[in-house]
């Protein structure tokens, strides 16, 4: 038997589907940001990332870099072993407080990402539960999906964000019944916000526990930065709170909040939080100066908001096809998957403008997009970059615009004044 | 429906199977391995790490410290992205590159962690094959398990290192059917090896492939670190080479080795990969420096052996039951879960050295034991003193000494006079 063949076949598959990806190899510069350095071909040249993750720039913010790399010189560059074999770090239990205290919890618990803490918890909350049923959203993340496989127990899936379907399901359960309804806060390939306030009210109702991922809202979202939850006042109406610390927070990471005793199971039962070494003491700290920061400074939260509000705006000047979105993640409809795919080609090779192509199975076929994320660093001029390469490649490539095409943009709306953000470091 | 009361009642239960875990608070001090400073009770204390993972040291390594330090400061805490959106870093592309070569591989992949890395990379090749089977050690680490697991695809366990069980498993599903081998060359509990060249002689006769957690051995055997399958010679004769940035390299995460075909179908396909932030630049800038730190000198090796050789000589000589080992492990017999837990915290306690307890079901019941890691750094003085500490703990505590019991100790097995090896930073 010939096994190379079978791996090869299922390259081949991806490349005849136009779904084979290409990492671009960066390098992200501190002080610049969002600016990197893009390695091709034995090329290396300055681009701008327009699709990053770190939310707010936090992860080349002076205090995040500075605790990160004073702890890696003080306690070194690994934990050096698992939570329960020597890799507890003293930084590790204080940003256990500090995500308690974020999210108004008892207890936080902190994983190597945000992928294992959505997979671990989910999967052992359930099975802890008698005979539990898990509700979940139809759009929910990989890693959440995977946590409801792993339980092993009964699931029922409901209409994205739709409360009467929810509430049905919950009805034919019973309230005798143990029940986990998961969702997220912001989805982000859409960039809209779950009813929160109605499902945490249906879950009363019918007597539900309630697990909410607010990876792209932590930081970003409330007074302190403790997301959607914070922002409308209903943290202490969910049960378990998980979040990223590898988004907004800059650094590494994912975690639940919660009560001490769901902590305690989820830190004693979860194979995937025992049998794993420790964040380093450096991530650690990076990560609890970041969310400290952001819990005082108003500062990136309004300078983003005013920054995403201001590309929507000038890229719909354009008649670009922005999609609906309430939240900081900005989708451009392109519909056609090998379309996207040149079009991100083009605004990297033509342009210097990094933005990857979401396809299937990311987001349903005949919805492929470009997924934009303006942060607090992505400047006027920036935005106005922006725009024009978007409309040179949509006219390059023939990409449909919104409505009845592109409308003239009047120099006026062009150089419409905003302020610039402090640059932080 | 009190939910937390079923949380509560998990905790109950570990608590009367003396199986509850409390993690130390341990902050490490670079320049002063395996010292670190131990906080409880509000207390601060400084403490001898004997179980650390951080095998060699490497983690407060000056060049490891230098290059995590340097590339947080040029390119931030964090990656920003996933590997396929923005997240892959330079750091990151040199790093598997750097693996690859380390085991003479056409390719390799870095993950958050080994526990990622063999879940999604065993789920996601056995799945490519038609109708495998997979061939699992029985004690194989709890991250293989849940890759077999996660897989779907039919296992059988062959008894631990038993080549004529896995022989008669093969041949039972004979030449034609897809078949995976998982087993790890250092089975990290009791130190003992695995017959890889036996079962790289199977495979070929039945046309298996191979997949090996060195885990325990990458950086520590072999001429240049590559582990057991490097010291043997045996590299090119095993699939896939699983292993860890995590203990003997000084860092986070896990890494697969194999061929371009089987690299990029597992980056293609597993959704444990593909969905996560990728490493920061750092830890991957801070693992590539250990690893040709490691490439390139034995000193570390050499100095480990001879440490780990020392440590058996000397407990051994005071009757202490040290367990069968041919590793860099050390495993001493309690046989006892509380007074394992005991010992344990008395060696804490009064002694200021930190081991963990190894209890079921990390273990077989009645096999409760110490593990004991002694690393280039620990000198003939700490081990010294380590013998005495077993001593009082073993005598106010009653555990049984090996054989007829503890034997009379000369002053000159005491002193024996060997090398201290160097500090490295």
């Amino acid at each position: 038997m010939n096994y190379q063949r079978f791996f090869e076949d299922a390259i081949d598959q991806l490349h005849a589907e136009r779904r084979y990806r290409v990492f671009a190899d960066l390098e992200r510069i501190v002080g610049k940001f969002p600016r990197a350095i893009w390695r091709a071909n034995g090329r290396a040249q300055e681009i701008t990332v327009w699709c990053s993750n770190d939310y707010l720039g936090m992860g080349q913010h002076p205090d995040v870099v500075a605790a990160f790399q004073t702890a890696a010189g003080r306690m070194g560059a690994g934990a050096g072993g698992t939570r329960n074999i020597s890799g507890t770090s003293n930084p590790l239990v204080e940003l256990e407080h500090e995500l308690a205290d974020l999210h108004g919890k008892e207890a936080g618990l902190a994983f190597t990402s945000g992928f294992i803490s959505n997979e671990a918890s989910i999967s052992t909350i359930a099975r802890l539960l008698p005979n539990c049923l898990i509700l979940s959203d139809e759009l929910n993340h990989a890693s959440m999906i995977e946590g409801v496989r792993r339980s092993g127990v009964e699931k029922k899936i409901f209409r994205h964000n739709d409360v009467a379907h929810l509430e049905s399901l919950l009805q034919a359960a019973g309230r005798e019944r143990a029940k986990l309804i998961v969702f997220e806060s912001v989805y982000s390939m859409d960039g809209d916000v779950a009813p929160i306030k109605e499902i945490a009210d249906l879950a009363d109702k019918y007597n539900a526990m309630t697990y909410i991922d607010e990876v792209h809202a932590v930081g970003m979202y409330g007074g302190r930065g403790g997301g959607i939850t914070e922002r409308e006042g209903l943290a202490d109406r969910i049960d378990i709170i998980e979040g990223t610390l590898a988004k907004a927070f800059g650094t590494l990471g994912g975690y639940i909040t919660g009560t001490r005793a769901v902590i305690d199971a989820v830190r004693s039962y979860a194979p995937g939080f025992i049998f794993t070494t420790a964040l380093p003491p450096a991530i650690a700290a990076g990560a609890t100066a970041a969310i400290r920061h952001l819990k005082a400074s108003q500062a990136e939260r309004d300078a983003q908001q005013r920054q995403v509000a201001h590309t929507k705006h000038i890229l719909s000047a354009a008649g670009l096809p922005v999609m609906a979105s309430t939240t900081h993640i900005v989708p451009i409809l392109v519909g056609d998957p090998e379309l996207c795919k040149m079009a991100t080609d083009r605004l990297l090779g033509v342009h210097g403008i990094y933005i990857q192509p979401i396809n299937y199975p990311t987001v349903p076929r005949g919805t492929e997009r470009l997924r934009i994320t303006p942060t607090p660093y992505h400047s006027d001029e920036l935005i106005l970059e922006l725009q024009g390469a978007l409309v040179e490649t949509w006219d390059a490539l023939g990409i449909p615009y919104s409505g009845a095409g592109r409308p003239a943009v009047t120099e006026s709306e062009r150089i419409v004044p905003l302020l610039v953000p402090k640059s932080g470091g």
